[in-house]
């Protein structure tokens, strides 16, 4: 006997939260949709030539190899052939490259997958996890224009995932090198590094982080330390703030006049596109992943539980493919982890797992009369229900407790009294209602019910 | 600069046939729904312990083993840590066994995710690939009128995805069993090798296998072998043939009257859920498995094209989790293996690739009019609508001419007349139909449009 049991940094989950899990991808797959985003799915292994082609770094020491059985008996030298996916970032490149005469650019996807990344085990982290991506990749150039889709979509998704009020935060990474350039921080890496003090801000306070940059290691100046320490605290609190903040850092160098009308672009459509003003705001801190975004960079955080940080964050880079393919590539997207958000979410008790996908018990209670339950059974599925009959006849009380427990709404009782009478008893465990119907206006009837608003009366 | 390339062995789509893909997995999840069965998922990889209990054999052989770059640099001896998984069948038994007091029984789950096998790379065959399970998972028991069920999900789901007209073909094991005891084949063993000689019967002919059959190999009476051959030929062809030929079996030996009783009660019940007569048939040649499947075996084939093989297979089974769990876990299920069958609908032409998730393209001709297309674009989403908006400007023909190519059935177009009216042209590629909406009506209009069955008047 083996105790069954999964590798450690895996999430899996019983049926009511699977359920809930799934009702998330869908709701996020249908917003990406709405957005006219094309799905991809990509398989799991890319050959590890072509996944490692940057090679070095953190991701490699974090990536799995895949084997045959024959390959682990050969052995040989060099890494092994295969690799489990990382992110979808380099499978869309490499699928980009590979179909690009079969693409129309700009090319719009979205990819819900898992990947795979050897972390250290630790409560929150996760060696598999669901990605839910969404780009778009353009030929040669690619308008900032779309950069303004992103938000909506990021506000249209969270707003329907309903898990409490959000901000999506935007920042220019050219308005930021601008910027940097001005107070005499022109060099990238020092930029980088400035940053990653900056990041410290929370957790060390502002003294220790002007000490540090005005300090041995950087040098920098007490002036342009405090002008860098009002840049990146600044958020916006209206669309009218936002473009006044923009306003206020006056003319300067060439990255920063381009990264302020990106942004004064961008925000303009956002708002035309319909974003509540009070759903996105500017803030100068954000910088993400710095050698790879070149023009602007997205967060999210919610405003209830920031202590979860970002939950779908990304930006706009220069060139998609550059190892695969001469053409260039630019593109914009944004990701969400949507493992560990589930994770976190059920954490902050915000996962609602009550509801089954089961709408409908068909109860039974004595086997002569399971045919007739399930042609009712049929008759209701034909009508767009999901719905479960009880196979074995048991006591009725049984039968209501596990709806009950199941979060099976509707039960649906076939006495001998309502079989003469071509009728069907159905209790509402959701409202603690029961009414009779015919069998004719069954399906109808729950349909009805189903898609009323229902005001919660269970205690 | 490196080749993109995926690996042999893997299916990887461009959007018009990923979108049919989808669809086709939405239209088999929502049919494992309508029956009552739960969304589990387990993670891809799994501890080679727990994976391989049963060990040995093809499997085995064809498992991908999992290394994180870590253990590739420890490299001992033994098997890697991890592997992936080669079926849902054995994640099923570990996450049955493992959750076992956290479930209720009977449970029903549906499972639709990848498995990895390192088969021979040739056409047709897949390293990667979907599997959709369904299963009922007793505690020890499960009453035989579960089996009746199957056949129902197999019939609703065929119907819906619209492949052509099917047959779904039944058999008991104990059935079999009972019939060639009763022919002096008793050994398990020997029936398992008679039964493969009959599988040739398409290739090699009658006569070939009753030579071998009657040959020093075997040596069957030539009487045996008639009776065998005439037995395995069996197809019933309507619910009353169907019983007819089960009366004609005659009462026998224990296992074979239990074996016509259970499959009597599954097709009187299948009946009652209401699949139509000329969609089920006994077929007495269907075997699967022979060391797994005890009672009811499930296969299903296309009638118009029979060189696919079954499409849909499974069975009756004693124990799931043996090797993981004290407790007599019983179950019933089948398995749609979609990413062949999906190759080989789309090799027989069958997929149809033509529409896109995307209904509507708003098109732009002029930079500043786009807030006012980002707008209607944001009414047709919150109508429901997939929309995709022309975010760069260009000839109006070639945006024309791309919703057609793309697949999107509707084309908006905005330009000043319709602005200052607060109308939009609409132009319905589908039905090669134009119209003018007030922008009010625009959403209404559309989902009325697509709700409508659609003759098609395309040439």
């Amino acid at each position: 006997m083996i105790k069954p049991r999964t590798p450690p940094g895996v999430m899996e989950l019983l049926p009511p939260d699977q359920i809930a899990f799934q009702r998330m991808l869908d709701t996020i797959r249908r917003n990406f949709e709405r957005f006219g985003f094309l799905p991809v799915e990509t398989p799991v292994m890319e050959l590890s030539e072509v996944l490692l082609t940057k090679s070095g770094g953190e991701t490699e020491r974090q990536v799995y190899f895949v084997q045959s059985t024959g390959a682990l008996e050969k052995a040989g030298d060099g890494l092994p052939e295969m690799a489990l996916r990382f992110d979808l970032t380099v499978p869309l490149a490499r699928y980009v490259a590979e179909h690009e005469h079969d693409l129309a650019f700009p090319f719009r996807r979205y990819q819900m997958q898992r990947v795979y990344r050897g972390e250290r085990a630790q409560r929150g982290r996760f060696r598999e996890f669901y990605q839910c991506d969404i780009d778009v990749v353009g030929k040669d150039a690619l308008s900032v224009r779309f950069d303004a889709e992103i938000p909506a979509v990021i506000h249209a998704l969270f707003s329907e995932l309903a898990i409490g009020r959000f901000t999506i935060q935007l920042n220019n990474r050219k308005l930021m090198r601008g910027f940097f350039e001005a107070q005499g921080v022109a060099d990238p890496d020092l930029q980088a590094r400035v940053l990653r003090e900056v990041d410290k801000l929370d957790k060390r306070g502002a003294d220790y982080v002007r000490d540090t940059l005005t300090g041995e290691g950087f040098g920098l100046a007490p002036g342009a330390v405090a002008t860098i320490l009002e840049f990146v605290s600044v958020r916006s609190t209206s669309h009218a703030d936002a473009m006044a903040r923009l306003d206020a850092l006056g003319s300067g160098n060439d990255d920063l006049r381009e990264g302020v009308a990106e942004l004064r672009e961008v925000l303009e459509l956002v708002r035309a596109l319909g974003v509540p003003e009070t759903d996105y705001a500017l803030n100068f801190s954000i910088a993400r992943g710095l050698d790879y975004y070149t023009g602007t960079v997205y967060e999210t955080t919610l405003d209830d539980y920031p202590q979860i940080g970002s939950i779908c964050s990304g930006g706009r880079y220069e060139d998609l493919a550059s190892h695969y393919s001469k053409s260039k590539l630019p593109g914009v997207g944004i990701s969400i982890g949507l493992t560990r958000l589930f994770w976190q979410l059920r954490e902050a008790g915000l996962v609602d797992a009550a509801e089954s996908t089961v709408q409908v018990l068909v109860t039974q209670m004595d086997a002569s009369r399971l045919p007739h339950c399930l042609a009712v059974a049929s008759e209701l599925r034909q009508g767009g229900l999901n719905v479960e009959v009880v196979m074995e006849p048991s006591k009725l009380g049984k039968q209501f407790k596990y709806a009950d427990r199941a979060g099976i709404r509707f039960v649906a009782v076939l006495g001998e009294d309502e079989i003469a009478k071509g009728t069907v008893t159905v209790k509402d465990l959701r409202r603690e209602d029961q009414f009779e119907v015919t069998r004719d206006e069954l399906a109808r009837t729950l349909k009805v019910e189903l898609a009323q608003p229902l005001v919660e009366v269970r205690e």
